[in-house]
């Protein structure tokens, strides 16, 4: 896979101050997919020392949108409708993954898998799975 | 209401080091219901300036695991097992506040509401909505 | 409450043959709200006796949308973007009555809420919670 | 693909009711993946006569929590816990297809991915797509 940023995913989250915050970078967004990491910290840990499912669910909610973004007509915005996470195995330390795909695009909504990943000792092991509907508004929202 | 915190609750909610992260406080933990905060900040927004909806998922995901570790037997942990969330409205600056509720506990699933708001001027506005299933375990899970 | 049953909602029912086939009954749908019930019968049953899941989901689907129709413009139609459902009790023989309401109405996207319970000797237990999405569509889809 | 039923999915889906109801056919269940069918009449629809939506929540629930029963051990019972369903596409008349796959096996939970289709003229449309978790009672539940 070659990996490549569809400029206004890069621009978009370069502005969401929390992508900051949890340390999220962008890796891949373009034609339908998106793909984003950030690296295990004690900042973004629950009670036992692994991943909070918020970090996960924070990820994969963000790559399903850019995934969408990507297919969506100039000047258009992302907004996420909803979504169901199912954590499926503990989010050991080491670099979480979201890997987002969509598997129906939409000229208002689109439904988009992801699966979030861990990445240790050179394996990568499923952690949560993702489906959920992303909504292309023709203008972007006022400022709140 | 009386504000009253489970002391489970509030050493498990210590230990998160996302929580701190977020800057989320714990408010209410008891019998089956579980309210917790956090403040607007620039290290939480998305690309428009309101609350990024991953910051919604956490404080909901995690107010509905305390909510359901409220009525758990000494010696248990909380594992969420899967939630689907609903965004409502956009999460205005404010205060952002999660509010969850079993609604069926059980001995091994219990199924829990929660609903996430935005307080600002006096206002008290619903952003997300959450349903979601959070699973007993009966020992701590092993250290990552 | 005085059950009032709109109109359109009432056509349009009595239009769905798999509601025919299930012996579902329309009892209220006005204002953002929508209850429908079927009886028990050995025709809706899972392997051990209870109603089956499939009848519960259905229900809830069919009371969420026509809760979201009745807000709805002239000349719309009504479709469901997704939902997600919990079965928080088994679904004994008697009555099986969904009750749905509209939680955040809005001009394309609806979200609605929906509890599946039993009535029996009395007695009334809900078996299923219900959240899900709902769209208007201002014009009806082709024929298939 | 070589179809194969496992006896004890045959057993308990000839005693479901539903399943005669709605005329479905069990076609494949082995090895953590199940997938059945069923013809489309107007019995089945909802108000423009495309498969009413409960047709495929119902197929996708079933051959999901059959998929995992594939994997149980001997003497389990199999239960729904929850499920998530996206419509993808109008289910239009020809056959309805569940494809139903296991991606997290456990003693307790299984999370199932399932992908409903429609198959007309020799072309297959997904209609809908579902992420849900089934349990493992190891006792059957008690008759209703």
């Amino acid at each position: 896979m070659d990996f490549e940023i569809d400029p206004r995913v890069d621009a978009s989250f370069a502005r969401q101050g929390f992508m900051d915050l949890i340390g999220a970078r962008l890796i891949h967004a373009k034609a339908g997919r998106c793909v984003m990491e950030t690296a295990w910290s004690e900042r973004l840990t629950q009670q036992h020392g692994y991943f909070h499912a918020g970090v996960s669910a924070t990820l994969a909610d963000n790559a399903a949108g850019y995934a969408a973004y990507t297919l969506m007509p100039e000047g258009a915005s992302v907004l996420t409708v909803e979504f169901k996470l199912n954590l499926t195995n503990p989010a050991r330390p080491g670099l979480l993954r979201a890997d987002a795909q969509v598997i129906k695009p939409g000229r208002t909504l689109s439904v988009v898998r992801c699966t979030v990943s861990t990445l240790a000792d050179g394996k990568e092991t499923p952690c949560a799975e993702f489906l959920g509907t992303i909504m292309t508004l023709l203008q972007a929202p006022p400022p709140p």
